[in-house]
Formats: structure tokens, sequence, C-alpha cells
């Protein structure tokens, strides 16, 4: 199912023997990227969760970027949406875009990365395409199973649900901002943003929560942007914004004035998720992320007013532009 | 699951509001796009086939295509690798890749084409996302399910199969070297080859052949490409070369010499089938063909010989250039 490239340079079979059968893990329904499309067997009364998600050269990434990166950015990308889900990955596939600058090294240091998540996280190639572009694209389509047959919504919640999130917010951001514009840090500073802009890492663990959550949703648009499409104009959140987790470096930051909390609030692609749960299910919360190793915290409640609001119930004063294109 | 777009002049929510959400068939796994992913309710013990090819701007086709053209293309190139397996579609994602000339009248003409085709072969829209960019690309996984649960490869065949081909062959590789260079035809002759390149028509009766067949495989690298890759290096293949089927046109075209009988074998998209099957099924695969209305020809025999080979066992000497792109 590995398809149609006619490259001066690399031939679609050496891409194909060379790169990415090693990616298929053996698996009989992919008939080892010699048909022209592949199986998931499904044995049970399942339902089985389809994700999808493109980047793009100038738009999600430089043409000079590490190759690691892009490969990091697809696959997080999609396994972030499933994990919102309640989902664990089960199989993908790749349709790449490949411009003529595609070399040997790229597609070594590109599928290495692949290889490296999937053997990580158990999930395969399952096939895809290959074309001419004059840039370099990929898409991708994630398939996953929720081990309870239960999957998460983005838009259920209840009055006082407790809002969380994982991890910390606008390290993503501030790791695109540096790259636009000189800030004068120091290099530990730097390569721990740039880090977490060029290799984001899903929090995949949101299967682990389904049991305790009315909804979650992945942050790829920014914090509040994406908060807000949960609401969906049903309900309003109040945060407590003192509880708002940044990172020590972001915090550095922010106490300088470099960057601002609206700012930081508004944009990136952080990939954490934010959960909406009943007050009771608190403790199980904590204990699971524990588990897990995942920071969690607990930073606001559902309200009634159509509106997020801090903790005086003032409308949160953000500026409407969620733009997580360069 | 449609995501993410910014763009000045389309908002996301437009598009997904006026344009694809129609295309969702009100199904329940779809969670009426709101949600970053979708599920298809798999019932029973089932092979769910997936597929995936992209389609893009100066390659596959030119920006100012008719969206129709481009919409008709997406869809039967997947179509056509279903039908390959013996399966029947289901419903697909699509990956969109807008550049900012994509207005409100090519979104409704391609989506208005895609409805049409859903509307015809019962499938829908499962999800997918949409990204700015500098060119028009478009990606599509499609999902199916075979009758049978068989599944057709593309590798299996026996000494002394036939070998079957539906409708014609080269029409579309006369219809885009039309465009390339004027050849003096007349109007009638030349909209019947543009048709048959700009809207490609899948024969996507695989799956009622199911029975009856050791392997098929869609033309979608011309008939010698497809043929060769089928055979694998395991067998080779007489043809009968009266058999071969070309359309009336074609056929004035190669008498009038503008086209040669080695150009016709080797090039183009046809999205037809070639199939092989048992000698003794002929009847069963006649009766089927014309049930369906299909043009079938059965073109050749599987072989010892290493070597696709005419009725008088020599070699078929046709130069190895599958380049079916622009």
């Amino acid at each position: 199912m590995i398809k149609s490239l006619n490259n001066n340079i690399l031939s679609e079979n050496l891409i194909i023997d060379k790169y990415l059968k090693k990616l298929n893990f053996d698996k009989k329904g992919t008939f080892n990227f010699k048909n022209d499309a592949a199986y998931i067997h499904l044995k049970k009364n399942k339902k089985l969760v389809v994700t999808s998600d493109s980047i793009s050269e100038n738009i999600d990434f430089f043409k000079d970027d590490n190759p690691k990166s892009i490969a990091t950015k697809i696959i997080n990308i999609n396994l972030s949406d499933l994990s919102a889900m309640g989902v664990y990955p089960h199989s993908y596939t790749l349709n790449l875009f490949l411009p003529k600058y595609i070399d040997n090294y790229w597609l070594k240091i590109f599928t290495d990365e692949l290889m490296k998540i999937q053997n990580k996280f158990n999930f395969y190639l399952l096939g895809g395409d290959i074309s001419k572009s004059n840039k370099l694209s990929v898409s991708s389509t994630f398939f996953g199973f929720s081990k309870s047959n239960k999957i998460i919504k983005q838009n259920t919640m209840f009055l006082n649900d407790d809002v969380w999130v994982t991890g910390n917010i606008g390290d993503s951001f501030i790791g695109l901002q540096l790259l636009k514009r000189n800030y004068n840090l120091n290099l530990k500073q730097k390569n721990y943003f740039l880090k977490k802009y060029y290799y984001p890492k899903a929090c995949i663990f949101g299967y682990k929560f389904t049991k305790y959550i009315n909804s979650s949703r992945d942050i790829s648009d920014g914090f509040v942007g994406d908060l807000t499409k949960m609401l969906d104009g049903k309900y309003g959140v109040k945060l407590f914004l003192k509880k708002i987790p940044f990172s020590n470096h972001a915090k550095y930051l922010l106490s300088k004035k470099l960057f601002t909390f609206n700012s930081l609030l508004n944009s990136g692609d952080d990939y954490e998720l934010i959960f909406f749960s009943n007050f009771k299910y608190r403790n199980n919360i904590i204990r699971i992320a524990k588990k897990n190793k995942i920071k969690i915290s607990r930073i606001g409640k559902v309200v009634k007013k159509l509106q997020i609001i801090d903790d005086s119930n003032n409308p949160l004063n953000i500026p409407r532009e969620f733009d997580h294109f360069r």
C-alpha cells in the first residue's frame, strides 16, 4: 500500500524497502506493502477511532528542520488526538509529499524516529503513499481503540465539574518565538524551549482517565482557544489563575516580562490535555497521574456564566488570535 | 475531527459548516466534526481494509483544473484500490492542503462532486483536517469491507490462469497528451479523451468478483507496469495482443499512427482492473460482468516464462518508463 513516487534520485522501491518496510512490524494485514491497501483485523465488538492530521513545510516546520523533529510532530499531534479521545494507538498510515531535496540521510533520520516512537507505544505502519511535490508535507491517519470502548467527547461537561490540565502551558510557543526574535536567554533556557517546540511530546495517557472524565481535548490551538472549543457556548469556566501550570523556565520569563501571561495562555501547541471531571473523582485523577508520572493541575471549575472568568469573576481579557502557524 | 485552518478569507468553521458537514451523512461516529477524531463501529469479526492516496497541484492536476475533476480523482483513485482488493467503500477521511486562492466557489463545486459520488456508492466522510499551504494537495484515506471477508491480494496466481481486464486501456493517457500537444482531433474526439483524463471512473465492482479471482490490481501506472507488479517475478503472461481492449476513438488514433500500441499499453491511469482467474470460472466472470454492465476482456494467460510475451512467444518490447506524472 505504499505507492507512486517517481523521483530521479530515490526510487519508490528503494524508499519502501530501505526505510518504510521495517515500520510495518511484519503485520500480516500490511501485505508487506505489496498491495495497494492494507487491513486491520477486528476481533471484537469494538469502535475503531480514526484521526487525521497534516503538517506542511513553511507552515508547521521549516525545510531545514531536523527530520527527527518532523517525525516527532506528525506522530505526536495524532497521538495527542487519540489520547484526548481516551484511546490508545493501534496503527497508522503515512502520506508523504516529497520534494527533490529529500535524500537517504533525511529518510533514515525520519524513519528511525518513527521506529523509536512506534516501539515505545507499540503501534505499526499500515501503509500510505509517496508522491512528488514542490513542498514537503506529511499527512497521517491514526487508528486506535479504547480499552473500555468508551470514547471521550470534547463537549460534555456539567456545572461545577473540575477543570484539569496536564503538563505545562506555553513552552512550545516560547520556543517558536525564540526562532523569530532574540530574547537574550542563556543556552540552557534556549535549548529547553526549542526542544519543547521541535520535539513535542503528547500526553498519551488519556485512555487511563476515561473512567473518571466527562470530556477532554488536547491543546493544539493555545489553551484558551481549545478550552473555548470544548465549552462550545454551553458553559463557562472559572480559572484559578495561580494554578495554571508553567515551567520554571517560563515563570522566569514571565517574571522578567519577556512574555505576558495572556500570550502563553493563548498560543502554542502544547499537546497537553484539558479534562472536565466531576469533583468526586479528584483523588482518582491525582492517583492515576502520580502512577503514570504525569504533572496534573486542577485549574478551574465549570460555571453557568458563558465566559472564561478569573478568580474575581472578571472575564479573562484575552484577544482571540489563534494563529498557530508561523 | 475537521481541524486547523487559519485562512484570511475562509475560516475553518465556515468551511466545515457550509461545505463539509453535509458530507458526514449525520453518522454518529463523526461527532458532527466537533471532536478531533471519529470512530467506525465494527460489529462483526471483520477485516477493515484501509487505503490511502494523495494528489498534488502541478503533479496530478493543474491549479486551474475544475474542482470537480480534483474531487473525482481523489475519490476514484481510492475507490479503485478498494475495488481491486474485493472491497466496497464504507467511509473516508480527507486532508486538505489549501492555498489562498481556494474560495467559496471552488469549495462548493468540490464538495458537491464528493456528495454526488458518496450518494452513488453510499459512503460518508468520517473527518480529516484542513491546513494552509502554498500548493493545493489532497490526501484521502478510505475504509472498506469485503462482503465475504475475503481480501484479494495482487500477487497470487497460478499457471494457466486467465488474465482479464475491465474497460479500455490508454484513453486517460491520450487525454493527458492532448493537453501537451495539438493532435488535430475533432471536438468530439478531444472531449472524449479529456473526459477520461479529467474524470476517471474507477471500476468499483471488484468485490462482485472475489469468489472467482486469485488476484487483482487497478491500473494506475500503465497496464504493463501494473501487470509486472502483479507478477512480481514469479510468473509471466502471454498476451493475446488483438484482445487488448481499446475504445473506438483510441483505435482510430492507433490506425492513424498518432499513438503507438506500446505507449497505450505502457502509460496512463485507467483505474480499470486486471484480474487473474482459473479458466473454469470464465462463464461466472462473463456473467457478473454482463449483469453489472462492465466491459471485460480475456487478454492472456499465466505462463512459466518470467516475461510478458506476445502471441508468437516473443517478449513484449516495451520501454520501462512508468512516469504517470505530468
